[in-house]
């Protein structure tokens, strides 16, 4: 629908055509931008890796600067006076637009050179400090920096601006107009289902024997962008330390993934997840119109929904494996014998609370997030000092995942984000979760017929509900609103707790 | 000798150092645009082509803007002024950058815009009609556009600007300095040596039976440019359509080549040649100081004598292929008695008169680009007309290489290079040749141990010479003053002459 009216915006008001042109400037540096960065990823020389840095720092100042210097702004400026001053149509969505706009370049230019030089200069120091101090267990060593970032992040809040609490600006960043008391209730619900629930969880046994050399694994997973609905001749699947996925232009997406020699499911599931990331991305380059603000993900959250979403409900679902098990057994050259449907289809599905939020299973990976994010609020609410952070975490996990945390390491010191200064990014992990499964069982409402399609390798009514629903929306509607409008409900977590409600009942079957 | 000179400038000399500062700004982004190229060449999506050609246009008409706008300019003519006012070490070399940045900064800018849209309007024309009529053998339908180039290219040498010819001006652009008549004696001498040569060449049966899967090419490739000296976490091998080298930064190399299943020579000598360029480039940066107009490479023709070097006069040599032979046939599965040693040799030193320049073997090369030199020469001192192209082509075939020119399509329509108005480029091919000869010949004149050496897969005396006698030169010297003092005479060719030579003997021999 406002797909059309995008389209000829740019033809009848010329200040709005003029701003857009400028911003496609942004755009290609952003993406230039991406480019060094996955270039980065997936195999630099290491000997390149400095230099490559001042390329990056340099370039981020180029696009930067263009962004929140002039002429952009005056033009932006001009074409919301222009806008005021019509009443043709697309009059709101511009408005909403050029509003996303002026929040952007706000954010971008409200904090001080010399405010992002010392988070810049601590947060690089931190980061060090962390990998040893989590090397050597010693909490000690690295509070005192954590206290600094911490600080400074408290004034970035202030910088941002709030009006209930701290976090809330924290939040804003990632999910905008999320507040902490909202996440709070949401966040408390999910607790309350899933703490009994994990209980009756099952754990299972490790189905692979041997070793399956990496270009054995390669082709299976290059067919699982396409079977999923990203065109071949607009991705490239590469391998790197971290998987990731990014867009280096509206229809060139990139997926990487993470190859393990003994576990040939490792990357199968890393690239799903990136591929639903990718998947977002195309989408939204579908949209009429050249790049925009309005162009682009709403939030963390709905980013991460629809890499779960793939993920999870899709691929850990029985009629997914049901469609791709021969190819998989054929690919890896294993026999059926050896590793039976049901064994392989326990295995995806296990669950058992343990220590690490990164190997956590989907059923316990939440209540990993809802500790974050109850220590982060505490600690930007000042209801926690970071002296007692170590003691919090031990008392969190216990109570949510009834396990014991031996040591800091595999406890407050295992997550890289703090030492970087990212409070407020943990609960787009579970925002993602709790709407990926809404947004399934709306899917799965409209569409019944679909596990059926998916056993026979079908995926398109999906791919076409969420472009109509998620990716078409760009940033024309916030998170919550989006969520309500494809699943006529508010954002709530009955339909995670119900899947994973669902998937531990079938372990009990099998 | 100057590199600790360069390093002590930037610290003495403020202005000179402002200058400098902000040329590291535009070698940045002209390494940007490499990572774009080399991203393009190995394999983008080709859904993000379009945007990639947008992506690159934007960031190389930011370069271009930076390089002859100012600040740029004002900052360089200070650092001139100021290098002119006082007597410190380094005087001249600091003038002899400077000069050469002017005459690049007037390069850039002497070409009108109009000019500029022009040429590129039509070479983009004439690529799409060049590649129709090579397919259709109708040489009728290029002529008009090709005549179009060539008048805009007359046009080029005007704004450039030239004492004798408007061919000099041109080939000025590839070769700083270089005279079309003293080309005409060089390759006057090559030409006449050559054509009775060619006589007596040999050629060699295509030794290998079978395919070779490019996996199984892959180590013994990425081992050859190790081997030669690059080290290993200063480059990345990858495949493309057409082998190239490029710098995406000082210490970051980028090779590729481009595999064939049923020939693994092919990629071979590709790794090679590419490797050769990437050894010239890395011995640049490794000179002492950041990045300045003297860090860059003198002449295409000094650029393409040290791939030739490594491809033929190392490459194709007995003691290189004693020393590479058990692990070649190895990596490939190959034994010793399906492919003996003395047949593999013949096959890499084969030579047989062609049709095709770029599927010539070493031998018989030159000659295909001595008529291009005389075929552009003529059209710029307009004694060719291009209606008579066909015509002349076929002669110069025949008295120089004895075959007959069946059509146009393997006659003057099968290089790109016109199409796009590159004239005056081809000579550089046989400078590479003339000059990698002679510099091969002094350096075994001081290094008569090295063939022994070789036969143990040591290399590293060869790369100390060429680093420096010519590496370290930068462009600091003139490519015939550089050649001049690497080996104590002018260019000739001589040497290149005395290598085929013993060339074809051998082949006799065996």
């Amino acid at each position: 629908m406002w797909e059309s009216e995008l389209q000829n915006w740019e033809n009848i008001l010329p200040a709005f055509k003029a701003y857009r042109d400028e911003f496609r400037n942004i755009y290609h540096l952003r993406n230039i931008g991406s480019v060094l960065h996955w270039d980065m990823e997936i195999g630099i020389p290491s000997d390149g890796l400095s230099e490559r840095g001042d390329q990056l720092s340099f370039l981020s100042g180029l696009a930067h600067k263009s962004f929140i210097g002039d002429p952009f702004r005056s033009l932006a400026e001009k074409a919301r006076d222009e806008n005021t001053r019509t009443d043709l149509p697309g009059k709101s969505l511009r408005e909403r637009e050029l509003n996303l706009l002026f929040k952007d370049l706000d954010r971008s230019s409200c904090l001080p050179i010399s405010w992002v030089e010392e988070f810049s200069k601590v947060t690089s120091q931190a980061h060090s400090i962390w990998v040893d101090a989590r090397k050597k267990n010693d909490a000690s060593s690295f509070l005192p920096i954590l206290q600094k970032i911490v600080d400074l992040v408290f004034q970035k809040a202030d910088y941002f601006g709030f009006s209930t609490e701290a976090y809330d600006a924290l939040l804003d960043e990632y999910e905008p107009e999320a507040k902490a008391a909202d996440l709070e209730v949401l966040f408390a619900d999910l607790r309350k289902s899933l703490v009994p629930l994990i209980a009756k969880a099952k754990d299972a046994t490790f189905p692979f024997q041997g070793n399956f050399p990496i270009d054995s694994q390669i082709p299976f997973n290059t067919s699982l962008p396409v079977l999923l609905g990203l065109p071949k001749s607009g991705f490239r699947l590469d391998s790197s330390a971290h998987p990731f996925s990014t867009s280096l232009g509206s229809f060139d997406k990139r997926i990487t993934t993470r190859y393990e020699e003994s576990d040939p499911l490792s990357s199968v599931y890393s690239v799903l997840h990136e591929t639903g990331h990718a998947l977002y991305e195309a989408g939204i380059s579908l949209l009429a119109g050249g790049p925009s603000p309005l162009k682009d993900s709403v939030s963390l959250g709905v980013h991460e929904s629809q890499s779960r979403l793939w993920e999870n409900q899709v691929g850990r679902s029985k009629e997914f494996w049901e469609g791709i098990y021969p190819l998989f057994l054929k690919n890896l050259g294993i026999s059926e014998a050896s590793l039976p449907f049901s064994k392989l289809y326990s295995f995806v599905n296990k669950s058992k609370p343990s220590l690490i939020r990164v190997e956590a299973d989907q059923i316990t990976y939440n209540l990993h997030v809802i500790l974050r994010f109850q220590i982060e609020r505490a600690i930007f609410k000042k209801e926690l000092v970071l002296k007692d952070l170590s003691g919090a975490w031990k008392d969190g996990m216990k109570s949510l995942l009834g396990v014991d945390v031996p040591d800091d390491s595999k406890g407050f010191l295992q997550d890289v984000h703090w030492s970087g200064g990212a409070f407020g990014y943990f609960p787009t992990y579970s925002l993602g979760n709790i709407y990926a499964a809404q947004l399934y069982s709306a899917f799965l409402k409209q569409n019944p017929k679909f596990p059926d399609e998916l056993k026979n390798r079908e995926t398109s009514s999906l791919l076409d509900w969420l472009r109509k629903h998620v990716h078409s929306k760009g940033r024309s509607l916030e998170a919550k609103e989006l969520i309500r409008q494809a699943t006529g409900e508010e954002p709530n977590s009955k339909y995670l707790v119900e899947y994973l409600d669902s998937k531990i009942k079938e372990q009990e079957v099998i």
